[in-house]
């Protein structure tokens, strides 16, 4: 067993815990054989991440005598849809011989296939248990946790889901050794974000270690890792569906997701979408008298070290607008923001004008 | 207001109210107005209800100054699928303004209706709030009330679904009227399982008034689809997710599904595929020795005086035993028979043999 840091999700009869480590996608066979009642494992991945990590699954599930198999969809973001849902949901039931209750989903790969896989887990059978195998930052520090499972839809992104929360999440650091830089930096804005909203001890952190971040040195992430499994643990604990504090998770992503649907997805990541969303966001609060100048500054800044950009050309309100007023977040059609009032605390307002987000728009297109 | 039954479903923050009475279709538009923070309504519901029983909704919306849309899907059981659930999907979230999380979501018509507008209310924006206004009444008694949502896959029945409780259960027991006699006797067949598996003197009431019952008398509709909501409201109460008790309930499903699919969807209905699955369970207890034989006969009894067949030609095992094991309450390939130990009593058994159920079908396909 290598080395591992545990952390709880307190959900009642739907807690479980978040394992992160070097080398724990060897724990997988282990884990699904410890779940009450484990029949075989399913394991969802994509064709990149197939290549790479579905053999240890395999292995692992062999090992632990755990009948798996694994079932591949085509890489990318414009997979979390709903015809990809169906073909993949014709595999699962038509699988031979047929899952039953006691089946387990396993999603090994990135924020696109915890999504999907785990849509996919909460619909077949009325629901199978699930394991989370994230692969890339974002997924640790963000999706994998919480139970969240969505596909987007040509009205929006992440209209269709369900909260399903996973029975295990195994973390394994290694394989941030596979990820490209674009999409590390895409899981940083998110860890940025964490800090932003809840410990400044954290952004402390992130600007102390920023090299050996940048070089994805193995105690370095999975500390790193597990001070975000915490905070996001801790307000999905207080909040499981959204009601109240879990929307200040949403703190850079009323434009951020804005900025992804404008901008197209693909040609831009999640995070540094998010970065961009943030950055417009504390303008508005310091703007308001919300927050201090000086949080501005230090967000800019501990973006900018981490190679995350604070600026983007050619965006447009005209553009950004409708699709905010689209977001399912919204009520009525009134925007809701989550605002920095000082480093490590938000208030969600939705008293913003068009002028000031306009005027935060143009800021973060200068 | 009309004279009113109603009945709680207690599930801590998931309760709500049934409630059974004529005309109730009229209160639809205060009872979403009732709901905290209640948006607009979204009506989905088929193309024969709809000629019927839509405008009779959205009049009650507007009297509520509810804003209201209806959407329609071809009738019949072959619309329960994922491909109907996809044009759903795109209409509800194609919608002009935008529903978001506060939409209300009304299922207009039978069981398919509620399964299918139930699924989309479980999955759009990762849950909507749902109102039951089932019109058939094995919606009433059986579909409308516990929360299971579910779609056909041709590898079997509700192969895929969410729980998903409504917010509110109206059973308008005027709409009864406009049913045809096939679809009323496929309610009552839930009615008899109900009384088998938990109340004999539900058995009493169903002998007693048998004639009133076939007459759709209002208020003997009214006592027996409360009594019904009660039982099954108190088993979805003690096991939401049907880990338990709530087994009870497919007193008659497992070869009552394997026969839907054997004689084919559309060709039997799933009352009368349950009265011909508990004759041949009953059968089953009675050669176990786990029933008395009188029971077989008081069921074949009540089924026959309210025109149900216990028997149906042609039925053959060979057909049968391999629907059954792709049933999705199969464990590893496990048979589980629900069987009466008594009238208003059953146990739960996995170790009938492939003689006992030879046996049994011969005995229904005699």
């Amino acid at each position: 067993m290598p080395a591992m840091r545990k952390i709880p999700v307190n959900l009642g009869d739907r807690s479980y815990a978040v394992r992160v480590g070097p080398g724990l996608l060897d724990e997988l066979g282990r884990t699904v054989a410890s779940l009450p009642h484990a029949g075989r494992a399913v394991v969802i991945c994509d064709s990149n991440v197939a290549a790479i990590y579905a053999g240890t699954a395999q292995k692992s599930l062999a090992k632990a005598r755990v009948a798996g198999e694994v079932l591949m969809f085509p890489a990318g973001e414009e997979s979390k849809v709903l015809p990809v849902y169906c073909r993949l949901m014709d595999e699962v039931l038509g699988l031979t011989p047929p899952i039953d209750r006691n089946t387990v989903v396993v999603a090994l790969g990135g924020g696109v296939t915890g999504d999907l896989a785990g849509f996919v887990a909460a619909t077949a059978l009325r629901g199978l248990r699930l394991i989370q195998c994230p692969t890339s930052l974002l997924a640790d520090v963000d999706s994998s946790v919480g139970g969240k499972t969505g596909l987007d839809h040509p009205a929006g992104k992440n209209l269709i889901g369900a909260f399903h929360q996973p029975a295990a999440v195994l973390i394994d650091v290694n394989t941030l050794t596979t990820l490209d830089r674009r999409q590390l930096l895409s899981g940083l804005a998110e860890c940025v974000k964490h800090a932003f909203i809840r410990d400044e001890t954290l952004l402390d952190f992130i600007e102390a270690r920023t090299a050996d971040i940048l070089a994805c040195q193995t105690d370095t992430m999975a500390e790193l890792i597990e001070r975000n499994v915490r905070i996001k643990a801790a307000i999905v604990s207080a909040d499981e569906r959204e009601s109240g504090v879990r929307a200040h998770l949403n703190f850079g992503h009323t434009i951020g997701h804005a900025i992804e649907t404008s901008v197209g997805l693909g040609n831009i990541t999640h995070g540094q979408a998010v970065a961009l969303g943030m950055v417009a966001a504390c303008k508005i609060a310091v703007t308001r008298g919300m927050a201090p100048p000086a949080a501005l500054v230090r967000l800019e800044g501990a973006l900018d070290s981490l190679g995350l950009a604070t600026r983007e050309n050619g965006l447009d309100a005209r553009q950004l607008l409708p699709a905010m007023r689209h977001d399912k977040k919204a009520r009525a059609g009134k925007l809701r923001f989550v605002l920095p009032t000082a480093i490590g605390e938000v208030a969600v307002v939705d008293d913003v004008t068009e002028a000031q987000i306009n005027q935060a728009i143009r800021y973060i297109s200068a």
